[in-house]
């Protein structure tokens, strides 16, 4: 197989989650960045690829171009069952995309930079009120999440048992994403250790945007 | 099989999300409302059923209660596999649900009523500036959504071919919930016939807002 073209940007978190299922499933691929705070995502040339203009997208040699991050992860679990980042029971997967989509949903597409710019420039927000929109909608989540998690049997490593989902895919990238905001996780002991459970793995260090080409 | 129960508000669209879907389905469920403009899902007693107090949750008889609309409809599409609402090839699969991220990730989360909440209360937004960061949204995905339904193959009466798929609930629900802000629908021409085609479909109709016991 040739390699997949993955057009990302090192710092955006829907970008964490493709590079970490890629690592988990032991695709290599190609790192094509591009550049948001300059709006590379916006060219010509990219909307050819992902008409919405947004990161990520995975482009196969077959011609095969798919966006939406968490499509991507669904796509690659199906094509490449092993590892796989799922569970076969169907209550237990419902279980394991709702903790996903509860971050996926309910924090990022609050957070990301367009939002937080909106704010900066149609509402004059200033860093501190950004900081608390910011923290507010992680809260909202990682209170009860963290209750949750404390609390379920189903708990272990990771958000669910002790192999890797896409619930800690989601919850890993948040993570990471928050330290823009120097959130306070020592309010989420439980999380906390999830997150230090993943740095344990490669294939979630690998995806750190540190580790990126593009990594400034 | 007893009747598993909704909880749910007959404007949330992520409730209309999953009532189509059981309508579509034919599962018949009992349905049990919480006002959100009264708070009723910040209840000790809702929380008991959804940590997160959000809308909706599907509670079975059994016990098993799911939360997330989304996941709601992955586990009765994989439960109750007809009629489908994704297609069986993977990579169709994909950008089925790559459709129906882009309006529940992109648009959703930021026009929800607790968003529109906080901007009132802690940005003074005025209603105009509400309305202004309503239509951002949805015009930021709807723009490039209607050129790609236009020119894609794929597309037919729905969003991918003739049959209803989960691009369709989401779709579907979003136009009804930007009925509150008024956006001009003769812009996206090809989105709208698929809303009409919606409209003639009884499983979309009765779960309409309006339709609802509680509807005001």
């Amino acid at each position: 197989m040739d390699k997949p073209i993955l057009y990302n940007y090192f710092r955006s978190s829907t970008s964490i989650r493709v590079r970490v299922a890629l690592n988990i499933k032991g695709i290599d691929y190609e790192y094509f960045a591009l550049h948001l705070r300059k709006n590379e995502h916006r060219s010509k040339k990219y909307l050819k690829v992902n008409s919405f203009g947004l990161v990520p997208t995975l482009k196969f040699s077959s011609g095969i171009q798919l966006n939406q991050s968490l499509s991507i992860l669904e796509y690659l679990d199906e094509i490449y069952p092993t590892p796989s980042m799922l569970p076969s029971n169907s209550v237990e997967k419902a279980k394991v995309r709702s903790l996903a989509y509860s971050i996926a949903l309910e924090i990022h597409p609050l957070n990301n930079l367009q939002v937080l710019n909106y704010l900066r420039d149609n509402f004059s927000a200033k860093e501190q009120e950004i900081k608390i929109w910011f923290t507010n909608w992680v809260s909202k989540v990682f209170t009860p999440l963290e209750h949750l998690l404390m609390n379920d049997d189903n708990s272990g490593k990771f958000c669910f048992g002790n192999t890797v989902t896409l619930a800690d895919i989601c919850l890993f990238s948040q993570i990471v994403n928050n330290s823009r905001f120097d959130i306070d996780m020592t309010k989420y002991p439980k999380i906390n250790s999830i997150y230090q459970e993943c740095l344990l793995d490669e294939n979630f260090v690998k995806a750190l945007p540190k580790n990126q080409p593009d990594a400034e």
